[in-house]
């Protein structure tokens, strides 16, 4: 791992960063610049004064997503501020020009007061097409999130809730499948209740999962459970049904589905026994997980999926996030739903020809994905 | 004029706009995600987080500049407000590109409220190597730009302030060299004392001219004058020492030299005629100038200068700002000073090889004109 990092930092140095801009028209001599700029340029400002939506065919607005954090919840990192999360926001663009042909630019927010990010965020929006919000903590990101939904006619994402969630439904509905296992009759332990925990709840509840406990640090969440937050209270509802109590030990004992978003080696051999049999593992903490792949097939696991790119079933948001946002683009749809999700999940599903236990989501490097993600965000 | 207008309309319908993003590393394998963004990533966010100045040389800021308006002045067509405003911002994105090499980035605002766009550029600000704000109103354009140099550790420019106050003063030097005057002598009339006019009038000052008398809509501005805002009072402390009255024939009466930023056909022959011999006019208003050439001609003038492309002695901006902002990113100047500003004028000037009254300015594809300007802010 050491070296990855040492090769990481100096590509970043070699190149000075890893995005830059391009112009798609000539600008080799007078005419050239009259028709890019001024006098020419004049008729498409006028155009678009008379008429707002013409600033998707005739300006980057049509294919261009800003990518906003705040740098408040860096990977696992932690809140390391707005200038430590460049990278992270480079590298996001950058992938979604690969994956999707998406222009996406970095935005890095020197405030993280939540009133303030989303007034920055709605000021910033007319020459964008589409919003990703990235590495904001929660639970701010939830209001973030919701009050830019309501308040822009562009859509809005936050990846690290929504693009994870699809990624692990898709994940799941193989996995499901490999265990003949109905989806109403799963019972899946969420491990971590911070925005990927809680949207990927929602999101299995919306699919057709019924049995879902979560548990954040605290433990087992569960209605009227003391100093729940709006978002946690919220998420006491919709789960627990047998208002169980305790703790991770508690909650595992014969689920059949681990899910894990929350930190290393919380989960023992010893727990993965007590589940029932061929239980499934999504050991997505990152870079170490909630267990080690081998440790847990050990124990048992019949499948298990990691963060990781060096071990089978990667849980990958590069599967997602750019066909997601290439079909709101294409389609200029004002909001990516739940419906929508879980049709990208489905997709992605079903692009693996032959699921096996290490082979539960497809190849993020297949360029038939972002396509046909694309075509179903309508 | 109308055969540009369409043929501008059909290039950015037929493009989608202007700018695209293009990625400096490869993404073809596993290999290259892990070194690009997670896991490898990691390592340079946490190398920013421990010297914030790293972001320079390992991120898209040492190379980046934000492009920011609020839309309420667009070239000569008003307050049309921030979508009709990105045609304009990314034609100046790719003109970035073209002729310096700087990475620059669109930023349309939907706020037009002075408080809300500092505060939201300083949000911004992380990302970015330098800000260069363009077509904001007078007198909002000179309060948001002081605060913001004040405010922010990086070089922060109204171009449509100073990149045209470099380019006139360039014109100017060569012109006052074809005609043999002082600079200390030369008696100048600046038409308009918008953002243009308020810029061109304190770096000639600044350059070492002495006469200069400015008007406004109003009249002739001296000190005193009823209802001078904040930026005109101060112009009238450092222009008009005879204290003249009156309106534009009170004021062209044996001058040397008229530069108008101000309205279409405003200048007559016959007020031409009232000037020192071998009048010098720089007619800046666009499309349609202040005089057209050939009848300021007819009436005498020596030296004609416009904003347009089909004329000689074209007043560009793009000789100027390329050049400045990729010095500034260069040698990482924190403020980009009067002295640079006149420095930049003056290596303009002397990339004319030998000036006469029809080509006192280099042309703008001169490859050499941005790295000499480069070198010399720092």
């Amino acid at each position: 791992m050491s070296d990855i990092y040492q090769d990481s930092l100096l590509l970043h140095k070699k190149y000075g960063g890893k995005l830059s801009i391009k112009s798609k028209v000539s600008l080799s001599d007078k005419k050239d610049l009259s028709l890019a700029y001024t006098p020419g340029v004049a008729e498409v400002c006028r155009v678009i004064a008379g008429d707002q939506e013409q600033a998707y065919p005739l300006t980057l607005k049509g294919n261009t997503v800003a990518v906003v954090t705040d740098g408040s919840a860096i990977l696992g990192l932690g809140n390391l501020g707005a200038k430590a999360a460049i990278p992270v926001m480079e590298g996001k663009c950058i992938l979604f020009k690969e994956f999707a042909d998406v222009d996406a630019i970095p935005i890095c927010l020197d405030t993280q007061d939540t009133e303030e990010i989303i007034k920055t965020i709605k000021y910033l929006a007319p020459s964008f097409g589409g919003i990703n919000l990235e590495d904001i903590s929660a639970p701010r990101c939830f209001e973030i999130e919701n009050r830019l939904k309501q308040d822009l006619d562009i859509p809005v994402m936050h990846d690290d809730q929504h693009g994870t969630a699809v990624v692990v439904l898709a994940g799941l509905i193989n996995a499901l499948k490999l265990r003949d296992l109905e989806k109403s009759e799963a019972r899946v332990v969420v491990n971590g209740a911070g925005a990927a925990g809680t949207a990927i709840i929602k999101l299995l509840l919306q699919y057709g999962l019924k049995d879902i406990i979560t548990i954040d640090r605290t433990g087992i969440i569960y209605e009227g459970r003391h100093g729940l937050t709006l978002e946690k209270s919220n998420l006491a509802k919709l789960t627990n049904h047998k208002q169980k109590r305790g703790g991770l030990t508690e909650a595992i004992d014969h689920a059949d589905v681990f899910i894990g978003v929350s930190q290393p080696a919380i989960l023992t051999p010893e727990m993965i026994k007590t589940m029932n049999d061929q239980p499934i593992i999504f050991a997505l903490a990152n870079p170490v997980p909630e267990i080690m792949p081998d440790l847990a097939k050990e124990a048992g696991a019949f499948i298990i999926a990691t963060g990781r790119s060096d071990y089978p079933n990667q849980i990958n948001n590069v599967l997602a996030f750019p066909g997601i946002f290439r079909g709101a683009l294409n389609n200029r749809v004002k909001q990516i739903t739940d419906k929508m999700l879980i049709k990208t999940a489905e997709i992605i599903a079903s692009l693996v020809e032959n699921p096996n236990h290490e082979l539960i989501l497809p190849n993020p490097f297949d360029k038939k994905i972002a396509p046909a993600i694309a075509r179903a965000i309508n």
